[in-house]
């Protein structure tokens, strides 16, 4: 019943998502005993200026 | 003073989504005992492309 | 495939939990046609010192 | 190490999004003792149509 | 009406939380132009075993 | 910079978080080129009270 949330970047194709997807869920199912058809992972791609660490918007590092 | 945050595949119309933030505000009121005024409800939206269930993007289900 | 989670003070019942639970998945299949199997619902329960309105805690509302 | 996430209606500027990431990055820092570096602020831009209070639609409020 | 949702290791005093929610609503206000009544702010607060950076729980580092 | 964020059951070990925090974020840096040390994962652990799929709570599943 995991519930995995990702927040990240945009810019990333579908075949990442598809493997990111498959394969974080193989670890669901393999640590956490999880029932494989029971984990849901979501994408939420923000762009840069949506995004900031250490006070600093992405958009704005260099 | 709820929050009911919704992540859902996108496509709804807005008379969906209308209808949907009216009902459950309903509900959180009659069962939760929320102040009607106070309850906050935000939707989501994401792609097929950026939701999976059993290591699966719900684009690569048929 | 619908997620909904909901932040709300602490306090309720598991019964309460129970209706909202199933109440707000009914109106997701009504509404939003989800499919009601894939719809998760989820309580996130916080207390009064950890929930702030208008700048104040609810802790700190009289 | 706070993760600072926030949801607001779309239409801010970069500018604002900019100071906002920065000065709530100061205030953990200064409340908190949060060390700079570790402090993430995201923003989740919704639409009208897709935020609710007091069960109405932004949208729809005049 | 902006939501602002920290997560942050436990351990953080009452007063610290009232002074949080206090200037990132004013925060919010000033740079947001939000209305002061309508901004929710919440704290999730996680133990050291529940929130890890590169790949390490913060309860294992020293 | 992503945040994997995961609610689940509670009732995992402190082992289990520390390979599911560091096989995930694996999987981050090898499939989206995400900076290891900029990867944040976070346990949301709620009880089988405050968790429902199909309108049901897992409290009252058998």
């Amino acid at each position: 019943m995991p519930l995995v949330q990702i927040t990240m970047l945009s810019g990333r194709t579908v075949e990442q998502k598809r493997k990111l997807a498959q394969r974080i869920t193989d670890v669901m199912v393999e640590e956490a005993r999880a029932q494989r058809e029971a984990v849901v992972v979501t994408f939420q791609e923000v762009s840069k200026e949506s995004y900031a660490s250490g006070g600093v918007l992405i958009a704005d590092k260099k």
